[in-house]
Parts: C-alpha cells; structure tokens; sequence
C-alpha cells in the first residue's frame, strides 16, 4: 500500500514515503483493516517531529505579541454556529458520479486534471457543459456521469439520542476562535490586537482524497487569528524591520513568468498597495520558513489568489508555497487571509451577541488577520526538504525540529562503557530529547540516526575512559570531534537552542 | 449558565466554577450560541494548563522506559475495527425515555441517584422491574417510561459520498495504539515491553451529561498502553524501589470503612495476590500524583472494581481517584487496567493480520496493561484542590504546571522602570512561560497573578535600579525577597524546574 503512485525513476519520492514508513514517521490509519482514504496515522517518530513543528510553531507566532494565546476548543460545533458562519450552505464542492457504478470524482479536479487550467468557482452548468465537451467518462468503468451536484463536505454528527440535535465535525479550526473572541476580549483586559491560536484537528469528506497527506479527510491545523483594529493595529508592530527586506512573491499578473520574483516589502506596500500590516506578517511567515525550518529560498514562495480564486470576505489572500519533489512542485502549506470583520459579524447576526467593541472611545467590530497552516502538509514538508539525495537516507533537520536531538552510545557493549553512556543519557534526557542505544554495530546505530534526523551522536569509547572525553558526531556532515566529559552538559545546550553550531566546536 | 449546581452554601465551589471562567480556565463550548450539553472550550489559562500536565504527564510515564512512544492517531476509525473491539456491539448505556416528552435518561443513574446503590450490569428486565417498584417518573413532566433499551453511545460518520462506508469517531484513544502494535513492534526492533501513548479526543454520545467536565461528550485522554509478555515484563522494572512503600488502598471487601487504607506493596503482591508489576505501576502513579502534582495524601486512594462492576477482559482493575470538593468526594480521574491479551486476540481474529510475536524463541499474543487518564478531569482536579479557601483566590499551582511560571513587572509605569523589566521579560521567554503586566496597581497584580496560579512575580522598583537587584515574590505564601539582576537566569532555572524551592533563598 503507498501514498499515491510517484513518477516512475522517481527514486527520491519512493526513498521519503519508504521513509515514512519505515522509520515511524506516517502511514494511513487502521491499515490492518484495509485503511480509509484520506485517513492517517502518527507513528513515534512522526508524533515527535510534528510536536517539535508545532512547539516552533507556537514559540514564533505567540511570541509576536503578548496578547496572542492558545486556546484548545471542540471538534464538534452545533448547527447554528455553522449555519452563521455560512459552512452549512457553502461548505461545498462540485461532484460528478458515475451513471452506472457510482464512483464520485470531484467535478473541478477532473476537468483540471484534463485541461491544465484552474475550473475553481465553475457553476454546476458550467461543469456539465464542460465534462460534455471534453468527453469525461469515469475512470473505473468509462460510463457517462450523471448531472454535478453539490455535496457538503462536513461530517454531521447528531447529538442525544433522538438524533434532532444536530451538529457537524468543524471544517477548520477558526471558528472556535470567533466564536470564544468575546470572553476573551474581556479576560484579557479590552485589548487589541487579541490573538486566538488553535492546533488541533478539522475534518472535511473530501469526494476524492488523493495525494497522500496533501488532501485529508482528518487533518490537523495551528491557526492564529489576530482580532484588531485595522486603523491602529500597524501601531503595534515593528513596521522597521521591513526595511529593505525582499519576499518571494508570485503575483496574480506574474504568473506563467518564473516560479516568483523578490520583491521588497516597501514595493507590496506602496506599488501594490497591500497593507502594512499584511506585508509585515509575509515577512515574518517568511523568516519562520526560511531561519527557522531551513527552507531553501529558491523553495519558498508567496502565491497570490485572484479574487475569482479566493473566498469573496477575502480582502487580501496569499497562500504560502513550498516546492515539494515528492509532489511534483510547489504547494500551498499555510494561507495568510485579510478577513475584514466579515467572521465576527456573521456570528453577531447568527447568535444575537454583540461583537462590537469600544476601544478608547471608538466602536468597531474587530477584523481578523488569519494566519493558516496544515500541520500535516508542513511535516511532511519537512521529510520531503530535508532528505537529501547524496548521502543515501539522511534526513538534515534542525536541531529544534529533531524528534531526537541527542543519542548516546556506549563505542561497544562493554562493562567499562555502557555506564558512563547511561549516564550521560539520564543527565541529558533531563532537558533534552535523547536516544540511548546499544546494540548493533556502530556504524548501523550512526545509520538509524540519520535516517530519523537526530543532529548529533555522542559516543562513549576506551580513549575516552583515560582522557575524560567522549565523540559526537555531527549528522550533517558526518564529521566527529572529542569533547570534554565535564563540558558535555554546557555544549548540549548550546547545540540544542541553536546558540552554537557544530562548527563553533573547537 | 453554570456547569452544574453547587450545594448551598458551599461558597468554594462557586469560587472554582466562577475562577474558571472569569479567569479563562474553561467553560461551555458554543456558549453564544446557547452551548450543547457535554462540550467544553479550554480559554487561555486553561489551555496552558492542560499543556503544562500533558508534558508533565508525558515526561513521567514516558521516562519509564526507552521503548514507550507518543503516537498519533485518527479519530474517526472504520466500522470494522470498532466491531473488532466489541464497541460496536458492546458500548451502550440502558436508557429510559419518558413516554409523553421524550426525555432521555441513564436508566442505572436513575436508579443509583433513588437507591444509592450500584445498578451497573443490570438487565433491561432488572431495570423495568426496578423502575416500576421504585416507581420512578420523568423528572420533567412527570409520566411514566416507556421499557428501556439499550443505546450505543458511539457518534456514527458515514465516509464518502454515498454513506456506505460507516466510520465512528473514537469512543477512547486505546483502539490507536493497538491497531499500530504490530509496525511499531517491527519499527522499534522488536523488544517487549513497548509502550505505545496517544493523548488525544475521545467522544461519547452520553445520554444525560451532568457533572461539568466530569462526563463530558467530547473528552481528552492520556492513555498509555503497555505491550509485554507477563512472564518477563518484571525484569524490565526496578521492583526493588516498592520496598517499605505504602499505597492508599480501598479494596473491594474494604469499602464501608474509611475511605482507604495504607496496605504495602509487598502485601498487595503477596497476600492480595495482584502481580508485581501491576503494583509497580501503581506506586509510579501514587508518586506522579502525590509528589509531582501535589494532591495531599489523605485525597488519593486506588479504588478496587469488583468483577461485577470491571469490564470481563481486566484482570485486574483499580481506579485511581482524588477527594474532589465541587464534585462532593473520591472520583476516578485515572485507571490502571491488566487487560490481558484480549486486545490484540480480538484485532488478530477481526482483522486477520496476525498479532503473535516471537521473543528468543517464546511465541505469545501480548499482554497489555493500560494507564488511561481522563486530561479534562484531571485539569479540573487541579483546579479543586489547588485553589485554597484561607487565602482567597490563590491557586497554588507546583512551578511545573503553572500556567505562566513567572510575572515581571515594573512597580509603577515610569520611564525608568519598564526597560528593565521588559529586558527581564524577554530574557526569561525564551526558556519559560512568563507574564509581562505594566498597567494597575501592583497590588491588583499580584491578586491577578495568584488567580491564575503563577509562582514567582518579579518586580523592579526604584531601590533596585541604584543597587542592582530586584524583589521576587512567592505566590504561595506571599513572601518577598530582593534577589541580585546579575543572578536571574540561574535563580529562575532553579525554581523553574524545581531543583530549588522559594525558601531556599537567602
């Protein structure tokens, strides 16, 4: 069973998905039993690497102000928040099913899959004349489709046990911000910008779920929604730390030109007339991507939606794209979207609760600036980027991404060796994630460590026992150094935070 | 709205109920919109907190041994494997529904709440029988029942579009890991024990949710599942650390006196007969509660299930419990579950993907022994027992939950002042959880600080500006002590992770 079919000679793609499995990353849930589409799993290396992302994640983003908060809301909302939010009625894509077998395609995708060209925002006569036009038949058994319809993609979930209270699993996470803004306006004191932040799982039942973690039925987001004042709210940042700094940016009228031009934020700001505080948080999104995760610039870009492509409260909507080789180019990861105040004033009509608020005299529904990222496609992002070819199976993470960020081996499974190893261990695993083991030759154990990305191995041998040092071994370039025992603890740290680099070691 | 009814007059109750929303602990999900019974949003203290024990949690249990892993999985699992576990058919409550209104009701709660005693295992006749003799009514218009039946509390997801493929979000995280036992087996090289830990949703369509967070609709779990063979698993653990160790026990032939008794974990094995490695692990989690979590002793015991109230496949089953004043007594907020082999045998008969391992040369099925904590009840008990009444609104969080383990203020908002605390402030953030506060008095920041549970607040005043130091004061007994600025970081690692407590400051 894989993901999806990599292009054949595609050695890299078959070496990450292999990868994936094997080595306790990701793989779909309840393969026992045949697996569901669009459904996957974590195993123990892929849990710590996306708590790892996730924890970066939270650090960065919460850290951009003292008024941004994780909060942790439920799956399951009730009909009328979702009907006020307009997912009950729009929450929809365009489904083609065959006349004879029954098989279901996404309309949109099937006539993008034969044309090459975006078929987003086609209404459903336009789809029929389309699938007629081009000759679309189904792929399992070539019969004629039925007319598109369209299909909601939330899962219903009815509450009680008489089934009339109904409610749906949410189709993303910001809904359980807007609707906690007004309580926490007031716990945090009347301030803006307030900063909602949820990490945790939306369900949609995708028609065709395809393309591995890319289209899920269960996904997991990290979503911050920024409530504020569009007035004031450029008051609060450092708007200087733009200057002179370049994006990479595909603008709509840019496209078919290369895969994205530097432009500097300045230009965004005055020539392309995006506000200021949206180009602040490409620049930060940027930074997060490219220091952070160790993104290669030529990889990342900022692609603009046109206003037939994007949702119509979007005043402004990038999506952020990482050029992925396993998925055949660049693809969105996370969105950037000015709301407007589009959000809290749907759930005031819908619940009869006044979302206005007073700031120093004015009164303003707030809007919201949503920064939006797929947790899952951002790991997997990470395993795609960061396996690298050369070197057969070494995956180079930063030392603040690892799932571990240390081992410890005894050189050999001797008397003399394994406590001094154990102890080293215990003392590291107190602040650290650290992998102790000891069997096998050490070349397989330096082999398994590179293939999971832990960034440095630290080996216990008999020199060592005499002159009160130890090895360790960087996995990036494979190169060892002895240090000092009694430093160990205070090279760690520095190692770890990211203060030090393999190559500050004397 | 409030979670449930306090008793008159129990003013702390309300304090709890009250502290947790005014304060952004937790409360009713949806409330906008007039909530749902059994669902909940954590705010951002809550959300914190419930963080701080989860890593807390993780750190503890996951030290015990190398081989145990976080993994994560999905939460919507197919019909075939929820078959295989016995939920599909076994996972009901007895219901009663009113003939003229149709309200539902717990039919065993109904009769408990009447008689004070245990109706769990009745049969529908038993119910009908005892609802007739004891003649009970709709508690909301008054007419009699209709017979009961049974209800299977599992919320149904048809996946796809044709609502075929039936799928149910999981009734508890345990079914994950079992369905990833044998991967993560071959993954981790295959050695026994192997722990497999998801912490994660769970969703019960309950019928009658009462009691606030403690019988939720949708719920958080921490569960540990430990794979091993129990002939061996043993001599994977120090069992000399049970030694002299007394555990807080209610046995089965024990209740009616007291609430526990101190039995020594040498008894529990030899005249108790409860295999060694279960009473192993009921001492790591008497000292994860006792010690790390600082529930005071007299209000922790293990409660022994009878065979009649413990699922037929638990070998052995205590649950772990904690004297909660909201909730009026001892209420489980963990279990400790010898489930034998009856997990995997059933996996391995439903789903055909054998589950027998071999282990130098010796086949078996393994056994698991579950630790399956409920989060939320555990964040609520926090919440109960930390928030003393002497002093009032002081919640004395142990440094390691703490939302925020530190508060730096300037004592007043002047020029002078605020560059130094917010140089301390950003210092501190970059390894710890830390509160930035510059408007009010600092008396009312104090107070706030001690709503939330913060241990140390950090002050800079004028006095300190000339000689370079500033106060630090304890939450706990709302002590202050000038401390050195040149020391900061080293005094605020110390507290931070315990290795030095307030008093041993000079």
């Amino acid at each position: 069973m894989t993901f999806w079919q990599p292009l054949p000679g595609d050695s890299l793609a078959v070496d990450v998905q292999s990868l994936a499995k094997r080595r306790g990353f990701i793989w779909q849930s309840a393969e026992i039993y045949g697996a569901m589409s669009g459904f996957y799993d974590y195993g123990a290396m892929g849990a710590r690497l996306k708590r790892k992302w996730e924890d970066a994640w939270l650090k960065y983003f919460m850290g951009l102000n003292d008024n941004y908060h994780l909060i942790d809301t439920t799956n399951i909302l009730p009909h009328a928040a979702l009907k006020a939010s307009g997912h009950v009625d729009g929450f929809t894509d365009p489904l083609v099913e065959c006349s004879k077998c029954g098989q279901a395609y996404r309309a949109d995708q099937m006539i993008e899959d034969k044309t090459g060209e975006p078929a987003e925002g086609f209404t459903l006569e336009e789809i029929d004349a389309k699938v007629a036009e081009l000759g679309l038949v189904c792929l399992k058994c070539k019969s004629q489709f039925k007319n598109a319809r369209i299909f909601n993609m939330m899962f219903p979930v009815p509450i009680g046990t008489t089934g009339k209270d109904m409610a749906y699993l949410r189709p993303e996470t910001a809904q359980g911000a807007y609707l906690n803004f007004k309580r926490h306006f007031e716990i945090m004191r009347r301030r803006l910008p307030l900063g909602l932040t949820i990490i945790g799982k939306a369900y949609r039942n995708e028609i065709a779920p395809r393309q591995g973690v890319y289209r899920m039925r269960e996904l997991i987001q990290a979503e911050l929604q920024i409530f504020m004042d569009p007035d004031t709210f450029s008051e609060s940042l450092d708007l200087k730390e733009m200057e002179g700094k370049m994006l990479n940016v595909q603008l709509v009228d840019m496209r078919g030109s290369g895969n994205f031009q530097p432009i500097s934020c300045a230009d965004l700001i005055e020539k392309h007339k995006l506000p200021d505080f949206y180009v602040y948080h490409m620049l930060k999104i940027q930074e997060f991507y490219l220091d952070l995760i160790n993104i290669p610039s030529e990889k990342f870009r900022f692609f603009e939606k046109s206003e037939a492509e994007r949702a119509f409260y979007n005043r402004v909507h990038f999506d952020i794209e990482v050029d992925l080789h396993t998925l055949g180019g660049f693809k969105e990861v996370a969105g950037l979207h000015y709301r407007g105040d589009y959000d809290l004033s749907k759930h005031q009509a819908g619940s009869g609760e006044k979302m206005e608020v007073s700031i120093e005299g004015k009164r303003l529904i707030p809007h919201v600036l949503e920064l939006s990222f797929g947790v899952d496609r951002n790991v997997w992002t990470l395993l795609d980027v960061h396996l690298v070819d050369e070197r057969t199976g070494v995956l180079k993470l930063p030392p603040v991404l690892a799932p571990y960020t240390f081992a410890v081996f005894p050189l050999m499974r001797k008397e003399e060796l394994i406590p001094v190893a154990k102890d080293i261990h215990q003392k590291l695993r107190m602040d650290y994630d650290v992998y102790y083991d000891q069997s096998g030759s050490i070349g397989k154990r330096y082999a398994r460590m590179d293939e999971i990305g832990t960034p440095f191995c630290i080996t216990v041998d008999y020199d060592g026992l005499e002159d009160g040092t130890v090895t360790i071994r960087d996995t990036d370039s494979a190169e060892q150094k002895r240090i000092k025992l009694d430093k160990i603890e205070e090279i760690a740290r520095a190692l770890a935070t990211g203060r030090m680099t393999f190559s500050d070691l004397e």
